[in-house]
């Protein structure tokens, strides 16, 4: 369960990291919409492993396949499916993994769950899983752009190694010019280093992605459960390896006072703006048409590779040497992850807003 | 829209600060459940207005009425709705905000999105609407106490009043002993007194509230998008004036190493555990066994008794004074709704995990 | 579990025949929309009991209280909340079904399915459940007035007495001309002395309802499961004593050939219309249209003031003389629920047809 | 939209008629049941095309592949993704179709819905769609068949040839045993007769299916909107070419009076049971224990090879002439369409229940 997401744009994620491949169905995306795999490969190679020294060297192209919903090189209303054949898979390197549940890693919580479980490569719990997530978050983005949204998620800061405050939005080839998808250049190469020590130490690093939206129209999301920023936690916080979310000021925002917290209206070029921005461009869930922005918190890699203690599927205390292909620092690749789920969670919510609140007139 | 949340034990919440009241529709609950309005009152009673110097005079009774559901005082599986009715309300307190929006409140967003709101008070976007969170989140909690489950959120931290991290699962009655709702008691004060500081000069703070569960098993949640974390997240985010949701090591575990943050696993007395818990009781989405911990961002209430620039609905810049019956801090009221929702959370994953997992047998 | 209907205008119904009352939450309704208890009331009064002689005597007024969504007569786009309390209740009328389970009613399957059950007028499988359908409903219609769709449903058949075949669409005012909603007013006299001779026997009636929708555009409906159809004979099966659903040809058009089964295409006022209307309205799940319109068949009330062989909680073989209050034929009251159900349906429709393919420009 | 179908046992189905394929996604299924192609590929075959004299030409094998969620021959409870490759398409045969709109046919709805349509053999309106649904009810067959619950489904009139009534659930031994899938081979041999009469004048005809369900239990189901005969006959109507859904004693029933109608319980081998079952196996929306037995109308194939009056895309009035490879009669091959949606409506009452009703003790 739990593998559908949206409620309009809904999406439904299948597959294993080794089997028969990764793949996504939408159902609800508009009719009319010009797509091809162009539209959708670049993101998805955005994401793929063995793109640079700092990712792992599993070698996947993922070449996605669009197999309905599209004719004529025009989306028809209906269920797109694509699909990602896994290719280098090498099971035998998780025979160990099959009896000896790896530290922090889902292996114990699904075997206890299932009874059952796909040892190879971690199996569902695999990071391969989101290549459904940006396949279909590729699709929404592309509807998002004829609305001039633009979504731009960055490294933000690798361990202890911080980007400073960008104020103007990167552009997607700023973000795109280093491999640690940090806008800042110095930062990035420090970040790189940090990343490649921890890699030859065997270990692995953490850090925080920054995700900003412009172009937002005010009156998005919903005043009470689906409020916009629940939506868009619960998409992040469903990305392996994430521990928190904040938007706006964040955790941070809560050791100022009422009166150095609240953004000030103003009216600026005839449009009601705030003169700052603690908010994150939400007001009681619904987007204000200021710049939204949110943290997302990635843990460090799970997989080191360093003899760990741990248990076996009888409950015998046991040592597991890391072993498999596997990224020493997720937050380079997450980045066009984190921008699908976004561009997910705001297609829902414009179909949404407009399904209740734009086409009827009553007067 | 948004006003439902979850999928088999589905509550779905009604109701504007000033009008016919606050009210909530339970769908899913399991019937012959011993059920009365003695279970559900306690904790509307601790989220109450008025309990306290350090909450809003505002004095609200929020006696609840169970208008269906229950038979011969036990559940009878079929819809739970209750009732919860407006008595203190002052709507002429509210004249101003009718032409003016109140800065960090969703005053401009309700306009905008919805073209006509309730002004008074906050109409939905009041705080008052989470009774009926509290409301359904009791009847969950009792639910989730015949498996032994015990949720105790606290406050941990009001502007920079940091509580010290303490071991054992406090009791309620620990965490009920003082206004802050703060388990210790030194700093309890300590907050209190911030709190009061901060009302006297017309502001307000925030802080973050912590929340533990003890006594749940393996295998609750789900691998990919209803994560319990992620589903934990949206909860969360949801509540107003939160900003931010971490799970387990949260941003700070971003800052150590795979080798430092990993959980090893061990046996003992028999059971795999954790010999840390950084992960904070879920792998992979899927509950460990191990206590479940998440922390919560309150930002500083939004209204604050000073005069703030503002805009008027024409777009004119203009100035509002700080009105109405509001909490200089709003975290002691919101730890029995923090309780309500992650009781509304687990229960959910407790059926769906049920369905799926343990009620065949194919052997 | 089941107590909701609809995606985007969804309705929560609660409550017993016996208890604090029958209601309904309305969540995302269009704001701005006018609406106040008169909208509302008339097709309560349509559905309420005790309005002729041919329905039950229990007299309930049926008076419905909004309490949240509408503010200054408009809706606020927040959920809508509705009550109608009970009052005539005489709970003591049922002490013998208390144990005895009463032929073709719920109180056998309700009581193994929850282990617990309010055996007080049926409780929740009581028809007063509908009173939430009818509230709700009328909200849908009066949106839909504004398409300047129209929705009539009216008795066909009750028993063996059968209406001739009417052309054009009969007014609001035929069809309450009568007490039996058939608005050919020699077969209504027929009727109505069919179902007083039935009630006179102790005995009771079925029949068939029709219903017909005009002024539908093109368009609404989807493809597969969701197909318009299919919703709406979800919506009337879900009704008590229904038993049969046809659309358009229905049952009688399995009898023709497909030569003499299909609809025409011709252009008509410059419009594509079809020369015969077998379809009913739709075709491939999506409204064509023409005039929507299908057939409820609703079995013999189950309360017969006779005494029938049962068996009691202990599974002992016992009799049961039928009491209580019951109408001798549910099809007249049934008439506005029909219209009511349909509503839901179409507004449904309409909201999720604007968000997938009228809301987007990609040219 | 509208391309998913249940709540807990939930499919997604996709593909066009020409084009990648047809797939179904199942979220939610059971892990560890033991799962292959030959569970599948049966009621595929069943269903295909080319299988007998009385069906359409296009010869498709439609051999499953199934992609994803089982792994050592066991389902993992992730995502079972499954995929059937089209062959046999023959595009340039539906180009006449792409200007002119096929009488009865959903030509016409999807274009003025969508604005754009695959016209390739009716693209998502044909009944390949319906493959999806017959691999996913393929696995909730087997799982329900471990609770000795038997689905069968057969032809029951073809026109108006009227099989006489079966005492005993034929086998499906009985039901496979004819090319029309009648089980009483006098009738089926006429049935054929009438079949190939109406395919050799290039005509077409309907008929109704009988489907009947032994051995459920007491207790499937739900009260209001989700009674079990409500959902049955929305997953009927949503088959093309379904015109009308009966449960129990059907629109026949109407015409008894209460006192004939109702099933009287007894006391059986110390079992509550109706000595009569007009009520089909459900009462208030729940199964009593008693078979469950429903009838669906399928009208006659709207793809008649005769000349037609119809109208193209710019509404000119024209003649169109049927071509493409179409079933005289749909019936035979919509008996595993029939089996497969009872079999997925049921799975997912029987997950709901066990959730609510089975899986709690509050003594």
């Amino acid at each position: 369960m739990g593998n559908s997401f949206g409620t309009l744009f809904r999406i439904s994620s299948w597959g294993e990291s080794h089997g028969g491949g990764i793949g996504v169905v939408i159902d609800g995306c508009p009719p009319r919409l010009p797509l091809s795999v162009e539209d959708i490969q670049p993101d998805l190679t955005r994401r793929r492993p063995g793109q640079s020294k700092i990712t792992t060297p599993r070698d996947e192209a993922d070449q996605v396949e669009i197999l309905s919903g599209v004719f004529d090189s025009l989306t028809l209303g209906t269920p797109i499916a694509m699909l990602v054949r896994n290719q280098d898979a090498r099971p035998q390197a998780y025979d160990e993994m099959k009896e000896k549940f790896r530290p922090s890693h889902a292996d114990f919580t699904y075997q206890s769950k299932f009874g059952h479980r796909n040892h190879e490569g971690g199996g569902r719990s695999s990071a391969r899983e989101t290549i459904a997530r940006v396949a279909a978050g590729a699709v929404a983005k592309k509807i998002l752009s004829y609305d001039h949204i633009d979504i731009r998620a960055y490294v933000e800061r690798i361990h202890d190694i911080q980007a400073p405050s960008i104020e103007e939005l990167p552009t997607l080839e700023q973000v795109e010019s280093t491999p640690t998808r940090c806008p800042h250049s110095e930062t990035a190469e420090l970040m790189e280093k940090r990343i490649l020590e921890a890699k030859k130490a065997g270990d692995s690093v953490g850090g925080s992605i920054l995700c900003r939206v412009s172009g937002l129209p005010v009156g998005w999301g919903a005043p009470v459960f689906d409020r916009l920023e629940a939506d868009l936690a619960k998409a992040m916080l469903s990305l392996p390896a994430t521990k928190g979310f904040e938007v706006g000021s964040g955790f941070d925002g809560t050791y100022l006072k009422g009166s150095e917290h609240n953004d000030l209206y103003e009216s600026r070029d005839g449009k009601v703006s705030t003169s700052s921005n603690r908010s994150g461009g939400v007001q009681g869930g619904i987007s204000n048409g200021e710049e939204l922005y949110f943290r997302i918190a990635f843990k460090p890699t799970a997989t080191v590779l360093q003899k760990q203690k741990t248990v076996d599927s009888q409950g015998n205390e046991t040592e597991l040497m890391g072993r498999g292909r596997h990224d020493p620092c997720v937050l380079p690749r997450a980045v066009p992850i984190v921008e699908a789920m976004t561009s997910l969670v705001l297609i829902d919510h414009r179909m949404l807003h407009t399904a209740q609140c734009q086409s009827f007139d009553f007067s």
